[in-house]
């Protein structure tokens, strides 16, 4: 049948057409059927909508994306036809019944999910399979070599390419602001891409941007990193490994994160850029992805059996995840941690020691050095690696002369001050994610938060124990809120709860 | 924050609203989270969808079913606020991890499916999750009781209450045009609510509207059935255990049906209009839900025992299921079978007896006969049953003078005919159903087919095998195309396949 197109002017995740509910009714489809359109040549499948009233009979409604990829516009005539289900449909069945996919078949799911050709309650279908039934290393790795496979791929020719990834959960955690300076004033090539935050306070493309421009294609991350040896960009923008997103956003709303998926996702990223040798960051302790080391050595054990596998060399720093890194949080407050250390050779511990560690770890792995950790210091405090960052701002679109000092961050603020003296002895990593999010991270790039105590420091009554920093006063005021519903900090020796709470931070 | 409505003619099952892009990051929201609307005392919780140009700054998208439930139309001001997810959402994924959940959490569930609170992937993570580890029986009467309480239910003073239901998958299946007004004429009452087809050739609820309307609501169903003593009205209408339709529209893309929601979804319609005694079809055999006699003995157990559970009496008839019921499948088709069983007291024996076995169950069971097969033979040859089916289409709206004679169906016509000689060994349910869809059904009344040999019965070169039914050209060439490329009928003795296959049915 032909259909005359009506383009309606909404973005949508899947392909989906509204059909007028008689041409629905007269062709037999019910909402979710599948249609193939087929105009001048591009087909694309798409799921069917209907109304009575959006479309006329014979007028099939269009959103944006499925304009886009059919290169139709209002007033052109689409030819459809009904399609039966995808077969890999078939494998996400098998997989519910418990049973081990093969390599076929997992590549044509995934395949399916690069192409939009499952439906959302498919997908969901699919990451829950692997949820409750879990996938052995061969499954894992024929997922990963899938969506390396399924997307762009990098070929470097000149150096050594190694990189580094965190599983993530912590805040505060922007070490790849200095271990991809440090490792790219070395000769070897670290074209790092990163997350933005989804759930989190500040992904490390967030914290980037402050500087400089994130989102690049592939080809474009390759010209950045033969230049300059490193980059930090935003892995969204560069289809690489493109799968994983669309997993994630169905992992998303479940907020669930199935151990196969979390393997591949990362290995995948590594294996399209061509990494040999890679350190994987596992954060572990109470409020982080892991739970304790135990577990987080578990976890390490199939990185490197994957790593194996794929034919990357992999290391896993199982570090403290159970409090924030470093006293800043959110995108600008990080940035400028960041650079302060890059600066000054100096700055908080925690931060200080796990970046150095790491960096360290990966000129030993590619044979550089034997003391890796000293070498990255010393390559941080003889100004190198601050050379070698706003070389890399540079090449991304940014000032070349940035300096903390101009970095802005929000200027309302607040500062929480403790009722009580004592030990700070404990910091609650998610409720220090929900107030920053609650100021405006990481939309709004100077929202967050600074830490004045962290665990083990002592605070005497009335000193500050962190500072809400945002840029709309009303997103202070739900942060200063939220704060008090869900009191970050815990002082040896405090009252934990009190009726009415909390009303010594009326404003 | 407050927001001008804008009205978007467009129809969703979910309740969801187009925030501008900017907005939305404002407020730090991303596709999918959720927010409530509150419009003058009323309010509602839907999910975020993100546009950059549908919707300007300050406006929100509002689709047809919100604009509805809110009261509000275009330029009306709603305000929003960001919502945190359900708590239903923490049991279904205590459910993923394989834990039994408690009667509060299932019953939080099920609300939460009934005002649409969960979004698509989350309801489908629940089925899924059901599907995976099931239920057991406690579970299983919760889920019930649950869809029982969040719907209507209707009480019957007047007469003992009785139902049949058959779990479906046997086309043809026409029994309850029969057991209905069988048992209607005895004085018990029997308020039938019916499915239309999804899959199907015909519904009930599919065929019967071929006589009268089958759209009412629960307060009608009673005042008919008060009436007349029967009724023969689709489910859908009735708001009564409305959470089986929405669990159903996430198993459809899917082709599942856990055990469990099969057990729940009919025993909660049976709950909701106070059945007393129920007899539950479950048909058996190649092509129908249930492989075997063996298996059907066990839903049958369970069955039993929920109906115990919940006091209702169960008895389950395990019934061949291995071809279709009777000779015609389509609504109209259906339609004329059933009505002329009803005038002449005679038609196929499948039918016949199916329909007589199942009213005579029934009679039993009410303790009004002890051989209750007879009572209902005796009931349709003296024509009360007839009579009673006409009170009944008369009390549904329709003309209760119909007869057989009246019922119009397909003028496109094309027999399909043996080109060999010799016994049908094979009818194929799946297929029949195929090309009935093919040809129009159910959307299409008149559409569907005719069987003129069922399994058993000898045939000779040439003779008719079936005829497809169609009201439109086009639509019987697409159902002898499915023929010709699935071919639903086994002649012993036949070649099976050809190539090039079935030349002999060009047109």
């Amino acid at each position: 049948m032909e259909f005359k197109v009506k383009a309606l002017n909404i973005e949508k995740r899947e392909y989906s057409v509204i059909l007028n509910s008689s041409d629905a009714h007269e062709m037999g489809l019910i909402p979710g059927d599948r249609v193939k359109l087929f105009s001048k040549g591009n087909s694309i499948v798409a799921s069917i909508e209907i109304s009575q009233s959006v479309v006329s009979q014979n007028e099939m409604g269009l959103y944006i994306n499925t304009l886009e990829r059919l290169k139709v516009k209002e007033g052109d005539v689409i030819s459809i036809k009904a399609v039966s289900k995808p077969s890999s449909l078939h494998y996400i069945k098998k997989k519910l019944r418990g049973e081990k996919l093969s390599r076929d078949e997992i590549t044509e799911i995934v395949m399916d999910i690069v192409d939009d050709a499952l439906r959302e309650v498919e997908l969901t279908a699919f990451v829950i399979s692997t949820l409750v039934y879990g996938m052995d290393m061969d499954e894992v790795e024929w997922l990963t070599r899938a969506m390396i496979d399924t997307g762009e791929k990098i070929t470097f020719e000149k150096a050594k390419v190694v990189d580094k990834h965190s599983i993530g959960g912590v805040p505060g955690n922007k070490i790849s602001l200095l271990v991809v300076p440090i490792i790219a004033s070395t000769g070897l090539l670290i074209p790092k891409t990163s997350s933005r935050a989804i759930t989190g306070a500040a992904g490390t493309a967030d914290i980037m941007e402050v500087f400089a421009d994130v989102e690049f294609t592939a080809e474009e991350l390759k010209e950045i990193t033969e230049k300059v040896g490193g980059a930090l960009v935003w892995g969204g923008s560069t289809n690489i490994a493109p799968a994983d997103d669309k997993i994630i956003e169905v992992e998303y709303p479940l907020s669930i994160d199935p151990k196969s998926q979390l393997l591949a996702s990362v290995m995948a990223k590594k294996g399209s850029i061509g990494a040999e040798f890679v350190v994987i960051d596992i954060p572990v302790g109470e409020g982080s992805k892991v739970k304790d080391v135990k577990e987080g050595r578990y976890l390490a054990k199939d990185f490197v059996e994957l790593g194996n596998r794929l034919g990357i060399n992999i290391e896993c720093a199982i570090t403290y995840g159970g409090g924030p890194i470093g006293r800043a949080i959110g995108p600008a407050l990080e940035g400028w941690e960041a650079l302060k250390m890059l600066e000054t050779g100096e700055g908080p511990r925690s931060l200080y020691e796990k970046a150095m560690g790491v960096a360290g770890i990966l000129m030993e792995m590619a044979g550089l050095e034997t003391e890796g950790k000293q070498a990255a210091e010393r390559i941080m405090k003889s100004g190198k690696a601050l050379e070698k960052f706003r070389e890399i701002v540079e090449a991304q679109g940014g000032e070349r002369t940035i300096s903390s000092d101009d970095i802005v961050v929000g200027e309302k603020r607040y500062d929480v001050v403790a009722d009580t003296e004592g030990y700070v002895i404990h910091l609650d990593n998610k409720k220090f994610i929900e107030i920053a999010r609650a100021a405006g991270a990481p939309h709004d790039k100077g929202a967050g938060i600074y830490l004045h105590r962290k665990k083990g420091e002592i605070v005497k009554k009335g000193e500050k124990l962190f500072t809400i920093y945002a840029e709309k006063g009303w997103k202070l005021t739900n942060a200063i809120e939220k704060a008090r519903e869900e009191f970050p900090l815990i002082i040896e020796g405090m009252v934990l709860e009190r009726y009415p709470r909390y009303q010594q931070y009326q404003l």
